[in-house]
């Protein structure tokens, strides 16, 4: 019953946004009775949180490859996926959405689940890939900023293309590097 | 009486958002005759987005301080203040926020006035402090993005100390650099 829920939660989200996922909706759609949802979730509240971070949690597994540069491409290239897809801008707009039936727990949870994502960059500091003083959260901000922007404020591409141009800025930095020079 | 109605359509955009910026409030507001209004800017779109655009362009100069990292500092930094201030959050949210009644030009301003500050990348690569390889849209992208989804998605701080540390990881990268070990 929790993943029908879940599942008919999402859909309802990307569908019809806030106003669409009332518990009532979410029942007849999944086909379970409004009380056993309330009995389960207690709140819409809860319902819409658990609904949006499962989901994202799902569709962005952290990969673990040895290397910094492909760890990097393979989550971000999802995360471009997930934006360009037919969820990704709707559940991306739900977290700027103003809605005086929600607290504010809802809005920070893309940037709460792309946290997890530090550990990628965490791992290559170890492995000597990146400067020891380098600031995990900020690196996974240098790129996937860019990208909910892209999505939110121009409509341009989110796609492999500037993840890679992204990620290379990032780990490379635009100022010429002797070794390689020419970088992007 | 162009300047007290665009600070007008400004000021009603900041307060109550895309509803409350009619063309009568503005009129009202500004202490001229609606016609005027209509007879000088034709559609409420127009003022909405010349307002946008004027506020914008006065708050964000490009400087030229001959130096890359200092004027993308100045740059970033009164974007920042923007963005944190009272203003900066709600006429960012205009440009995400849905209204049939305006078309998608609204959208794109941000990202199309920022994309007037990568003459200052251009003006780095051309001094020879960055790649020539560098992607000056790509640079700007990297630290406003970030600024843009703190506003929008994480409610974290957007001053400074992140702008200083975000143009440091797009001009320097997370890679080590021999010249300058543990970079950032």
């Amino acid at each position: 019953m929790r993943q029908a829920v879940l599942a008919a939660t999402v859909d309802l989200l990307a569908a019809e946004g806030l106003a669409g996922a009332t518990v009532a909706a979410v029942a007849r759609a999944a086909g379970v009775h409004e009380t056993s949802v309330y009995r389960r979730w207690k709140t819409r509240e809860n319902l819409i949180h658990e609904a949006l971070t499962s989901r994202l949690d799902a569709t962005l597994p952290i990969p673990d490859t040895g290397d910094v540069r492909e760890d990097l491409s393979r989550f971000f290239g999802a995360l471009a996926d997930l934006l360009s897809g037919p969820y990704g801008p709707a559940l991306l707009r739900l977290s700027v959405e103003r809605d005086d039936t929600l607290d504010d727990r809802r809005r920070p949870y893309w940037t709460e689940r792309l946290s997890r994502a530090a550990v990628m960059v965490r791992r290559g500091v170890d492995r000597g890939e990146l400067a020891a003083a380098t600031d995990p959260d900020l690196v996974i901000e240098a790129v996937s900023g860019p990208l909910f922007a892209r999505v939110l404020l121009s409509d341009t591409p989110v796609d492999m293309p500037v993840v890679h141009r992204l990620i290379a800025l990032a780990l490379d930095g635009a100022r010429p590097r002797p070794e390689d020079p020419g970088t992007r």
